[in-house]
């Protein structure tokens, strides 16, 4: 927890908020709270500033913040991503959140077992709190927004054309297309499929929709491992 | 599995190997074996090609192998990391191995808890199938070197200097110094410190051995996402 999240309803005037549970856990056992401290905090969609601990019990802590920074810039990319497996996806939507990316679509892909739609770290509130985890990490304030959809074919030809408007397009795929461009500067529209990649009906359906093929060289990366690796290649100074 | 990794052992004359274990599992189940069938695979530390299923039982499957192709290049990289958490070093090292690293120093830091350098995932077999799964992820063959190192100072100041001549000596830092460096064409060493960071003096005796600090922006990373992400910046093309 590089950074405390406060969301309006911590607040008990305009300038205190009042902690406790997992935000107070954190400040007593890792910060060792003492009054006066100070600390980073930032608040949800908002600005990020500090916080300054007025007093604290083992049920709560207050401080004083003052915000006035804002949260780093999000990168100009959206991701469109086959639902992984559901003990890789809370960390790969901690990984997405940390990066900066603010906008994921979870695709339903034919190599995507069927099971993996019925994980209950696909409810709302599971998906925020992986989402709050990956801000407290990064040090920023601005959710993602992430969309689910259960068919391939709906989405790709309903709705992927207007999502996608005046942005490059990429889908990640091992095998042909070109080499991953490096360090674009604008707008950008990145598939990953799941482990075994999209089936090639799906690769043609986004190449009818725009899409360009792109490779990251000669090694296989778990999507994990590609994921970082993809956002740092196109935004590698972000 | 993309890629199924053949020891010497394996062979049962010059052309063929006898598969049994996770190998024959992979085999049967994935691939869903038929004789006549080919497959990639790779010798380790060796070469890569093709391997054609001549039999199969429950117990045992058999492959004609050619071997022509040379693995991917490793990357002209040296990672010197702070032990990671147990639960977090498999993932690593599976990481580290597919991004093509063949060289890493886990090592001692002031912020490494001392229970960490316990666990059984730092015994050689343990690390080796950490790096075999990744090899077998990445199509590729050649085994990283895995260097363990229980007192900072002593590594630092007697074998750092002889392990990093002529290279580019990096430590990632989250706070202070340069960005990092995009698309470098030379052989670097990249130190990365444990969750926290390296402390002041940690840092201050990297630099003394010619280390410079680099960050990657205003969002701190967790290790695992941090390490694809340099390691991509650093080599996009790779």
């Amino acid at each position: 927890m590089n950074l405390i999240v406060l969301q309006e309803t911590d607040f008990i005037d305009s300038t205190h908020v009042r902690l406790t549970g997992r935000r107070l856990e954190h400040i007593t056992q890792v910060h060792r709270a003492t009054p006066g401290q100070r600390m980073r905090v930032g608040l949800l969609n908002g600005k990020i500033g500090s916080g300054e601990i007025t007093s604290f019990t083992d049920q709560q802590v207050e401080l004083r913040v003052g915000l006035q920074d804002s949260p780093p810039p999000p990168l100009p990319l959206t991701v469109i991503l086959a639902l992984p497996r559901p003990k890789m996806l809370k960390r790969i939507i901690q990984h997405i959140t940390a990066l900066g990316v603010k906008k994921l679509v979870l695709l339903n892909s034919y190599r995507v077992e069927k099971s993996y739609w019925q994980t209950p770290w696909l409810e709302p509130d599971k998906l925020f709190e992986q989402c709050l985890l990956g801000l407290e990490q990064a040090v920023d304030t601005q959710m993602p927004e992430i969309i689910l959809r259960k068919r391939f074919k709906p989405f790709v030809e309903d709705e992927l054309p207007e999502l996608t408007a005046n942005s490059l397009k990429l889908v990640a795929h091992p095998v042909g297309g070109d080499a991953c461009p490096v360090d674009i500067h604008k707008a950008t529209t990145l598939a990953i499929g799941p482990e075994g990649g999209f089936i090639p009906y799906e690769v043609e359906k986004l190449q009818e929709t725009g899409f360009h093929s792109v490779h990251l060289g000669a090694r296989i990366l778990r999507v994990e491992t590609a994921l970082p690796v993809l956002v740092s290649r196109l935004f590698p100074a972000r």
